[in-house]
């Protein structure tokens, strides 16, 4: 039926991997061409007055991330342990349940492969997070030098950075996972569903690192940049970034742990690698960015083209690659579905995405009402700034809900859950440029940090400023596209998980699903508390230790002593890791706990709680915290006539734009994003255990 | 088969009404007692120095109300004009849903009886809303005479005044119910089920106007008392409650408009009276409260007694009032309970209610760590305050959600929905003890504001502050038992739209259900961003006006100009009436919209996700604003080596607390409390319109 055969088909998937990978390294020969050498730091003016521009940034993140490594291996170890334990009481080649006259692989078999492919996708998330931090670190330095010739030089090579990074990671999750489905067809043959039962294993693994990635990550980059902006720029009254700061090396490796490495291992693996590289030529080869106010357009413009050729490029697949009419099975019922319902699945996914990435932008960019509202509200002090702020956050959820609901209802109208998971995977399509996008903001806040950290001079520091504050626009764009696909991601596994447990209902006038479903509501809840306190605490923490080295090492303010910058490292990486423990345990614990000992009903009601509550805090925390530390930087930037009367830095309005820009830290960067790993990983752990669940679970309503 | 007829039961219920009214009337008589004659007023020593301590608390209060009552009644006649005309289109008798040999009383009829209850329901909560509101002014100022002669004076005048509020409100409500049902059933005769359709019109009628009352309310007082705040308090240094304030008398109406005529008509009508009027005696006739340090522990004395003595009350009545065994009906299917599992539907609703207390006390009492730890964060300043303070709240939703989940659990199990009726009727049983010690907050916080104004002696302030750091941690209390029983309640009123609208499951696996639930679970943050805009909004406008009287107007400073006061309550109350609108019928039309255009399926969706999402924001934005506004007075009492460290009043880390109390203002007394109203209010409409919604609703989809 399709014209294209399925032999082109399976050739076309790794050559545009290939394809990828390749364009991500002539991506990186072009940045690696801005030398680091001594003799370029010299040239720069100040470079050598500090004498620590840049090896030190490396030295110490190779430090944290020896251990996460080493706790994340432990945790999948005995993750995989137990999940391995309980699938051992099942060996026998058993009928399969699509088709009662065929034998599929013996269970045993199957939790083998899942465990083989969870371990390939813990390993394959924890390099992915690996490589991003290497690619940022990497970048950083070279963004500053680049700023040095004008803001279109530094803004291609922060920009080329996240390129690399985006393609690398995009193609090498698909790379191993296309390796792995065809080594493992091998032993399968045509027995499609224990294939697919032990591919899930791979989401397990990817989203158990990403979790600990995200959660710890996002406590020690917090933790530090809290910590060093309440003495540095509130007591100390030193800019960000200032050398004199013990903390501030903490919080340049910190943005390269939470923000590049969990954001890498959470989001790896797409189809639309060759659309996205022809859109990053817009941003980097065909036209060039020349002033500050063409940064935000050039980023809006990536979103935009890349939506654009990607519906074209779906189109033509659907046409070339899909036969006319196939036929899914839906909760024992078929339904036939043509190529272009198909199409039209993916495209509302990828649409719905660009209408999340403006919404976000237009709450969050301080070219709009909104933010200058939150920068007027300085006026009267942190306290209106916090509510209109808070208020800001909530009302952003609306639209994207929206849009999120049409895509639901639709793609599932046309193909069922089949439906769902085809436009999350449209949502995800244009992940390459996304992530492109995303990573761009913490390099060029790195680069900014370097800028400042080497002496050299404000026009410089303004021009990476300029580029960051573009760069937290398109960090909240990351975050709602993040935030979007996990949801579409979630309720396809959900719907997985209630076909693969021999669900039929999930109804909530049933006692057992309600209170799962109240309870499942209030876990985003627990998670961040439970990660917002772990913030809070970690930098009173560096808070001391920074005023500590202020009051006892002569010579720190006058910049003549060397600050201990190894100890407020330290502060962090104890904090992630110690920190990280708990919430991890609760998403991780909760889906096995609530299915083992009530059952898949209540299970149920607790996975959709949880995304119906948790997708909502998700988008207003990010927002939040965006339109905070943009407003900070429209009162710092002082580009219009009102931004003017609120300014300058140092004034009653800036300090309050401060407060709320220290308070949305954590909701940005640590427990929102942490909670798209939320639903996504009970969702997947669920799937994976469901056998177990449906046949064994429900142990408390048994025996009462 | 019950021990007592049914004529005693009959009997009891008014009787126990009428008990109720004549308690609050003999404790009314104690309270007036108190003289406020100009005489009086002059011996408080510096009464006569401004020469405006009471009278214009009770000239103001009337305007405001006056206004409200207009726009409510313009917004109730729209909703019964529309219940009315839809309802015309039925005239003839039909055979009764739950036995079709019977024939049952024309929809037409049961229409007007609907129309008459709803407007009675109204009438009953703007009355409760317009008493609780007299009682209050009447209370303030003799509280504050009363502080003169001490702690223990003062306490019970307050707990006396509330106690009257508390009394008359439940007793009314109960008598207005009782005899409506009881005219209503002259007509009906055995037709039970037109009987209860036409009373739903009673609940949606008072919840219409709560709506207007909280959400007004809300914004009232909070615009006033935050403008009041951020100019008196932050810029000009001069203390809460200042008469050269020009926001204060504002600030001090709104108390009363907000908490108590809000509270007051969302919560009327309960049956527990006789065991709370038993329990208040504790508090003022067989203990005297003789420090400070013995209110708190008084205050949750009266939890303690009145749930105990009602869990004896209800197993007397279980066993005397009821047959040993009765059957109910549960979607078709006939299920029997004996009394003694009603008796335990009741009373796990009620000690549910206990834990749920005691939790919010705990999480917001500033005797306990998790406030002190609050109030320590303010050492690094106003952000880390603010993180704790809101991980406080997240985390105090954990142990009440359990709690409601358990409840709806056991209780569903004995009798199905109508066990979580009667689950919500155990929490709500002491309701009057409830009302009670919520009422006493406001009191008390104006007793104090009238001192001040009257220029009393700091001693006396002093008392005051302490009844008021009391208040806070019971007004927590009250809107926790507000929100659990709301959802229970809710619950109820959406099993029984189900029932009615002949849905006989909510699957979440449906796309309609689902696009519902995430929608509903939305609904919240929309109203919270609305809400807590609309506070900033009036805040800023206050603001304004305050600095405009402090600059313009020579001689307030010293105290020889009186403020202009009028202007200030003319903000508040525009503001208020104004920015009402749009949550009112957000909240008034979504049930409606989704109802007719997308139909029972997906209205049942939005009703279940804004409950399992409502409840969580409600709970957590009220404990993180007691929260704060106790880390605050505790800082300012310094009771304790670790609080002095802290202050005193005008240090750094106070003016960090004074931040956060300022942001959970509009928080806890805005947007928080009325998000139960949201609940309750959006299923007891879906709940009237259930007919029309099943047979003409869903237009959208019919036409898709």
């Amino acid at each position: 039926m399709a014209i294209l055969s399925a032999l082109a088909t399976e050739v076309f998937i790794p050559v545009a991997a290939v394809i990828g990978i390749a364009f991500a390294v002539v991506q990186w020969v072009i940045v690696s061409r801005v030398k680091l050498s001594p003799a370029a730091a010299a040239a720069s003016g100040g470079g050598g007055k500090n004498g620590y521009g840049d090896y030190l940034i490396e030295e110490e993140e190779g430090l944290n991330d020896h251990n996460v490594v080493v706790k994340c291996a432990e945790i999948q170890n005995a993750i995989s342990e137990g999940a391995t334990s309980f699938l051992f009481t099942d060996t026998k080649s058993q009928p399969c349940t699509y088709s009662k006259d065929k034998y599929c692989k013996p269970a045993l078999f199957t939790a083998l492969f899942s465990t083989v492919s969870f371990l390939l996708g813990a390993i394959t998330s924890l390099v992915s997070g690996f490589l991003g931090m290497k690619i940022a670190t990497y970048a950083n330095a070279r963004t500053t030098l680049e700023a040095r010739k004008g803001v279109g030089k530094a803004f291609i090579t922060a920009f080329r950075s996240g390129a690399v990074m985006g393609f690398l990671l995009a193609s090498s999750g698909l790379v191993v996972l296309y390796i792995t489905i065809n080594v493992f067809k091998l032993y399968y043959g045509d027995d499609w569903e224990g294939l697919f039962e032990s591919i899930t294993g791979y989401g397990l693994g990817g989203s158990s690192m990403a979790l600990f990635g995200r959660v710890g990550g996002g406590i020690y980059t917090k933790a530090a940049d809290v910590g060093a902006d309440l003495v540095g720029k509130v007591e100390r009254n030193i800019p960000e970034d200032d050398p004199r700061n013990p903390a501030v090396i903490a919080d340049n490796v910190g943005d390269n742990v939470g923000d590049i490495a969990g954001m890498g291992s959470d989001l790896f693996g797409s189809v639309g690698i060759i659309v996205c590289l022809i859109t990053t030529l817009f941003a980097t080869d065909f036209f060039e960015v020349k002033s500050v106010k063409e940064i935000e357009p050039a980023l809006k413009k990536q979103l935009i083209i890349s939506t654009v050729l990607m519906t074209v490029g779906i189109a033509v697949i659907s046409w070339l690659a899909l036969p006319a009419k196939f036929t899914i099975y839906n909760f024992g019922t078929q339904k036939e579905v043509s190529n272009w319902g198909l199409f039209f699945c993916v495209a509302i996914g990828l649409w719905a995405g660009l209408i999340i990435g403006f919404v976000t932008e237009y709450y969050t960019s301080n070219a709009y009402s909104p933010v200058q509202d939150v920068a007027d509200s300085c006026r009267t002090g942190a306290a209106t700034n916090v509510i209109f702020g808070l208020a800001l956050g909530y009302k952003s959820v609306i639209i994207p809900i929206f849009a999120i609901a049409i895509s639901i209802y639709v793609s599932f109208s046309i193909a069922a859950m089949y439906g769902i998971a085809v436009a999350a995977l449209g949502m995800l399509s244009t992940i390459a440029t996304g992530l492109a996008i995303d990573a761009y903001g913490p390099i060029s806040d790195n680069a900014g940090g370097i800028a400042e950290m080497a002496g050299m001079s404000h026009r410089i520091r303004e021009r990476t400023d300029a580029l960051d504050a573009a760069g937290n626009t398109t960090a909240a764009i990351g975050k709602g596209f993040a935030i979007g696909s996990a949801a579409l991601v979630s309720l396809a596994l959900f719907g997985a998980f209630v076909s693969r447990a021999g669900v039929t209902v999930v109804d909530v006038l049933s006692p057992k699903v309600f209170i799962g479903l109240i309870v499942g509501a209030m876990l985003p809840y627990w998670f961040s508390a439970m990660t917002m306190k772990s913030v809070g605490s970690a930098a009173l923490k560096m808070v001391e230790e920074v005023r500590r080295q202020f009051n006892t090492i002569p010579g720190i303010m006058e910049g003549t002593a060397k600050p201990d910058y190894a100890t407020c490292v330290k502060i962090s990486t104890d904090a992630s890791i110690k920190e990280m423990i708990p919430p991890g345990a609760l998403v991780m614990l909760t889906p096995l706990i609530v299915g083992t000992l009530f059952g898949v009903e209540t299970l149920s009601g607790v996975l959709a709680g949880a995304l119906v509550s948790g997708v909502q805090i998700a988008i207003s925390a990010s927002n939040t915290g965006g339109a905070w530390d943009n407003a900070k930087k429209y009162i710092e930037a002082g580009a219009s006539e009102h931004a003017r009367t609120l300014g300058p830095k140092g004034s009653d309005c800036h300090k309050a734009a401060v407060i709320g820009d220290t308070i949305g830290d954590p909701l940005k960067d640590t427990s929102g994003p942490s909670l798209n790993i939320l639903i996504k990983l009970m969702a997947v752990e669920s799937l994976v255990f469901a056998p177990f669940f449906a046949t064994q679970g429900g142990i408390l309503f048994k025996y009462l």
